[in-house]
């Protein structure tokens, strides 16, 4: 006997493949649906179906955009000298919430990482050394994850691009904003001396 | 300047109306489903869009049905003597799991609770106590939830039934299987003193 109606199980099975809904989640969301008026359903239902048909990749820089450009290249106000590398668009719209860079960027798709299958030619690197080879930029930052990956696809860049004569940073490591001294690991303790800064 | 497409804000909006669901997570979920091809999020946003369109509540007891009455109320193999009383449909999901009740459901969907204007008008309670007079029920299990609501919903059910001369049973109470005496509340370990069986 088919207890849960056959559409809120199929609801069911495609929530609970999202990342951090397991089928108690998904269980729970699918009856919270259900419970709502379908009016709401339904609008959520459409913006799921219809986030592909307006969102593309930036052709310039592979940030999602809803035109041929995205809105940071599209616009005349950013620095054209500067260019943030990181690795998915998500960490552009982090860098922007912190209202204190301004000029572009180049999203990645990313990271170095042979044991998913992802090498140098499954991400955006030889549009960026072109974009830098070709272009106005004089420095990169190297904003990709402080994490094993992103430090290597960081080196490797780094490697690309040092023949091209432009500047290369990357971002600070030290101890997070408010937090603990006592409860930093021993490498972000280990960075945040060797980077201290006079007072 | 809009960083992330209206569409992508739209559905952050959208899903974090969902319970547990905060802005954050709602942000994590939306990425995902632009990352993932554009098949998989019309799935899910059919999934959504359509729950309201095949799913009703039965007639009879108030469970999602898919027709006029619900896979329990149809099936021939259940006991029509014993009837679970239940808050919501997701309850009789739960109990159906256990593989120990065969008897049929009755629905309220919800439990009094005057401060969220919910009283015995708006829960099937009326319909409940028709049932239970007309029919060939002889046992009523009052299965509402052990919290505060819901004892005196199973309260007010039991003053209400308590002519018709049926039997009125609730759930046992006592400490939950795999669980440690230690760490049990007082209320719980209290009733299940109470509730003690021969061994």
């Amino acid at each position: 006997m088919r207890i849960v109606p056959r559409s809120v199980e199929t609801l069911i099975e495609e929530l609970s493949r999202l990342p951090g809904v397991g089928p108690r989640t998904a269980e729970r969301l699918a009856f919270h649906i259900l419970k709502s008026d379908a009016a709401k359903a339904a609008a959520l239902g459409t913006a799921v179906s219809e986030l592909h048909l307006s969102v593309r990749g930036c052709t310039q820089c592979h940030n999602f955009a809803e035109d041929e450009l995205c809105a940071v290249c599209q616009s005349p106000e950013r620095e054209q000298t500067v260019l943030a590398v990181v690795e998915e668009p998500f960490d552009v719209v982090a860098i922007e919430k912190t209202g204190q860079y301004h000029g572009l960027y180049h999203v990645l798709g990313g990271v170095i990482s042979p044991i998913d299958g992802y090498g140098p030619a499954q991400l955006e690197i030889a549009s960026l050394i072109q974009r830098v080879t070709n272009g106005t930029i004089t420095e990169v930052i190297l904003a990709t994850n402080p994490s094993l990956e992103g430090e290597s696809t960081a080196m490797y860049i780094r490697q690309q691009l040092e023949a091209s004569g432009v500047k290369l940073t990357r971002l600070a490591r030290g101890l997070p904003v408010g937090g603990d001294l006592e409860y930093a690991d021993q490498v972000t303790l280990g960075r945040a001396l060797q980077g201290r800064q006079s007072f």
